[in-house]
């Protein structure tokens, strides 16, 4: 019951030839909103239901009501837990299908570990626990009843799930064993909650896996970056960095983590999208994971067991939170169209007070027909997903704005103009820009153009993201590129000291004077986002400095510092 | 992403013609073990690793062997929590799309709320918390800080979902309102925990819907009860009685309550397989969800604001243990084909010492070649999936036991014999049956093959349930035919303090001298299982008296009683 795996966006119709629309306007250009606007504005175009700050004046407030007024989560009465609504299910059930059908490739099997851990367990491997301890949710009753031993709701299951492992791994040929689970976890946090990026409990994937040698191990971590990496550009339409997070970064407990990093461009911070971590032998000797050696010593004795290596690797719902801050807008949401539930809206216009009833309902039917001809198309292989808007009650203005505030990419009208022209008229969501489309081309154009839609946001955001990497070399140049809102590659020596220097060191306004926190004009310090794996040139060998003017290291590689989420 | 619905079991090939295995041979018949065989017998075909429990001796310790051994769960440290393995998920996973594809042809969309509840809410509406309270789960503690509040884990999301329902709904255009999500619940029970039958955290579905009407409420749920009725009987091959039940035994704070249910032959018990509610208007007046109503009075004023009325239903993994203990045997599980991770083996026999190198390495190539063939076929609709086990450090015989304890349902045979024949020998996990396929039919004869044995499944369990439903109307008939592992309808007036009544008077042992449980020789009281939609006949209305001799009320209509778990 599983789709096959979908083609690279690469191969499919973002190739510039792939869907040409016809004459296409330029949207009007946006009215320029100075940066620091004293009070909020009024947005052009929004009405009672739109929202009514602008991203650029206070984002926090603006993802606040593109959320909750497009109907992707709704507030609840328990701080720091949101309720996912269908457009935001629907994301996430995408990424779900897609990755379960990449993991399959690599013979992951899907199981499910109890919500809850024995505290025994979970304070196991000394350094995870320290990592957690302080947001671990505890269930301390049962109905009336104290319960004898209180258990911790799990932040992560290394510890729900590798005492399976020790009991299930009794021999090599065991090996390697992989499993994944799609479940809930609670972190509770006290920081400022936000939807999606950082709530109290969260929907993740987490895969584990136990490998006989390290050298496998190596290998899957970094094939599931890739595909963590796969579903930002291929789905989200959001571009990342691949690399190696530093030692003071990298997961409690595990060996070395890798990431995929990604890039809030309206406050210029980094923002990690997903984690593979290479967990070493910690837990296999912490739970004693551990199978006999097939190969014997020189003498034919049997060699000293081999605690098995271990990965771990988990994806949260935090990407659909990445995914809104970069590409939504004043408007409301922009959905790219592999992960919309609506990918297409067909709207009737045109029809007035003068119009008869007989051509208003030639109308309304020629709508539903063109919905279910393109119902019965596909784009990325998926069947395109249309709906179409003939209540009465509302104006067609009123339904644009409507539709736009929930981030359809694509809007088609239908008016007594445009059947005389034998064309429908389109509107783009990411851009605004609008064309005509054939009647007879429908079918075939609005897959092509789905496709090019999500192309042209990915393209855009990459765009983006590489025009606010910079490149530093020297100190000077730092402080003000974060404040410029970039994040900055500097070559660095990969101290753990130096790096929380340079947090320190950057934690200031561009005057130089304060370590206040403002949201408006963050302050924050920054810290290593990670080491990429694309190292830029320039590096020399026992001669190049650690960027740290205070540091008397060598620089070992670039290391990407930014202030982050 | 979504499969297309799955045509029903009776339109594809469970008719009498399907598949028509050639010459088969029925298994030997199983030797009979007297009922109450004072010692643990020793299983045939047993071995290492296989069950040393008969399913008829010790039901309790036959099932834990069955689900550990087979790897279907394994047992955990926290008590009533149980690790779900990769078969189990494997048929969760099935459940979930055929429910999932079929609701959303009702416009049902996935939502997911917080799995955390205020006290404020969950205690808000009456019965409904009564139900519950002794079974909530509370979080008290957050790292090592004492929240201000405790929180409760959900036991289900009425009281989590219907604050949003009251904001969201505001006029009778947001109606219907219908919800579904896919989670994890908790239920702090006290009672003896059985995996999947009873733990304290399970893996269902709960939808949740608003209605204008009543009319659309009642229709509504009893189409979700033909589904849940679906899942077993189309895909666990599991048959159900569908009724209302009775006041007694209805959800906490619904107006009534639809069921499916199921018997266990073991043991004659009943089981509730699966239930769908009408709120009422219960909880929308508590929530305050309310519309205007869109009619005017006689003199054009407003009529009072209507509250909307609900539904919920839930569907469970306890599912998955009802088909287990319903078809498993001495020899482990027996997995339906159309929920089964792995349908077909194919095993390579009769390579001896003196098969050369060259001889066995083709054998195995067949079978590989087999396999792929296979795989490119489609059994109802999906991929066959096929294993090979081609490792050498095992018998052939081992292999047999091995498979056949993880329940696969379609053996395959490939060996010297077999290929000059240009057969493969087949073996039924079902019914032990062997036949052999020629080598061309077998991409035909295979699916149509899976599809018979899952209809078979079904027809004997069907066939066993309606042996085991006895219609009584005679008092003094009615704890023996309990004794004799029955579930009972008899007449009855449907009275609340009738209902407990029979339930005290049957609970005891056919020598009527003790109240006393004992796992061996059930003498729990029947309590009322459903008030069944299909109604015997010979309820004479006036006339016929409720089966209670000590009830002076008339029958109203046939009522299921059963010992249950």
């Amino acid at each position: 019951m599983t789709e096959p795996i979908v083609p690279k966006i690469e191969d499919q119709a973002l190739k510039e030839n792939a869907a040409k629309p016809k004459k296409e306007k330029p949207a009007k250009a946006p009215k320029e909103v100075k940066a620091k606007a004293p009070a909020k504005k009024k947005i052009e175009g929004a009405e009672m239901k739109g929202i009514d700050v602008a991203k650029e004046d206070d984002l926090a407030e603006w993802y606040k009501q593109v959320l909750t007024k497009a109907k992707m989560i709704d507030y609840y009465d328990v701080s720091g837990c949101y309720i996912l609504l269908p457009s935001a299910c629907y994301i996430w059930r995408t990424i779900r299908e897609w990755f379960t059908d990449n993991i399959e490739t690599l013979g992951v099997e899907e199981g499910y570990f109890p919500i809850f851990i024995s505290e025994d367990n979970l304070t196991r491997e000394k350094e995870h626990i320290e990592g957690f301890a302080a947001e671990v949710a505890w269930v301390t009753h049962g109905g009336n009843s104290k319960l004898e031993k209180r258990v911790a709701i799990r932040p992560t299951s290394e510890t729900a799930m590798y005492g399976f492992f020790a009991r299930h791994i009794q021999s090599y040929q065991d090996l390697p064993l992989k499993l994944n689970q799609w479940n809930n976890v609670v972190r509770w946090e006290f920081k400022h909650p936000m939807p999606f990026l950082r709530s109290r409990e969260f929907l993740w994937q987490e895969g584990h896996t136990a490998h006989f040698t390290k050298a496998e191990a190596d290998k899957e971590v970094l094939q599931i970056l890739d595909w963590y990496a796969g579903i930002y550009e291929h789905l989200l339409a959001v571009p990342m960095v691949k690399g190696t997070k530093t030692n003071n970064e990298k997961f409690a407990g595990a060996d070395y983590t890798t990431t995929v990093e990604g890039f809030i461009p309206s406050t210029g911070r980094g923002i990690q999208g997903g984690t593979s971590h290479m967990l070493g032998q910690h837990f296999s000797k912490m739970f004693d994971i551990k199978v006999e050696d097939p190969e014997k010593g020189p003498n034919g004795e049997a060699k000293p067991a081999i605690n098995v290596w271990q990965n771990s690797w988990g994806f949260t719902t935090r990407s659909i939170g990445v995914m809104i801050m970069i590409h939504s807008d004043n408007k409301g949401l922009v959905i790219p169209p592999r992960v919309a539930k609506t990918q297409v809206v067909i709207i009737p216009v045109g029809v007035t007070a003068k119009t008869s009833e007989e051509k208003k309902q030639e109308l309304y039917g020629d709508v539903e027909k063109f919905a279910k001809d393109l119902r019965g198309t596909k784009a990325w292989d998926i069947k395109v997903r249309v709906e179409t808007d003939t209540r009465d009650k509302y104006s067609p203005g009123w339904k644009f704005n409507d539709w736009e505030l929930k981030g359809v990419p694509l809007r088609l009208e239908w008016g007594p103009k445009d059947k005389e022209a034998g064309v429908l008229t389109y509107s783009r969501r990411d851009t605004g820009a609008k064309s005509t489309i054939p009647v007879g081309d429908l079918t075939t154009e609005v897959p092509k153009l789905l496709e090019t839609i999500q192309g042209d946001l990915f393209t855009k955001a990459d765009a983006e993201y590489k025009e606010h990497r910079k490149e530093i070399t020297n100190w000077d140049d730092f402080v003000p590129a974060l404040n410029s809102k970039n994040v900055c590659l500097i070559p660095h020596c990969e101290g753990d000291d130096c790096e929380d220097e340079i947090k320190k060191m950057s934690a200031r306004t561009s005057e130089g004077d304060s370590a206040a926190e403002d949201a408006r004009a963050p302050s924050m310090g920054a810290k290593s986002l990670c080491i990429p794996f694309e190292q830029p040139d320039g590096i020399k060998e026992g001669e190049t400095k650690c960027t740290n003017p205070n540091c008397k290291e060598l620089a070992k590689r670039w290391v990407m510092f930014g202030r982050s989420y």
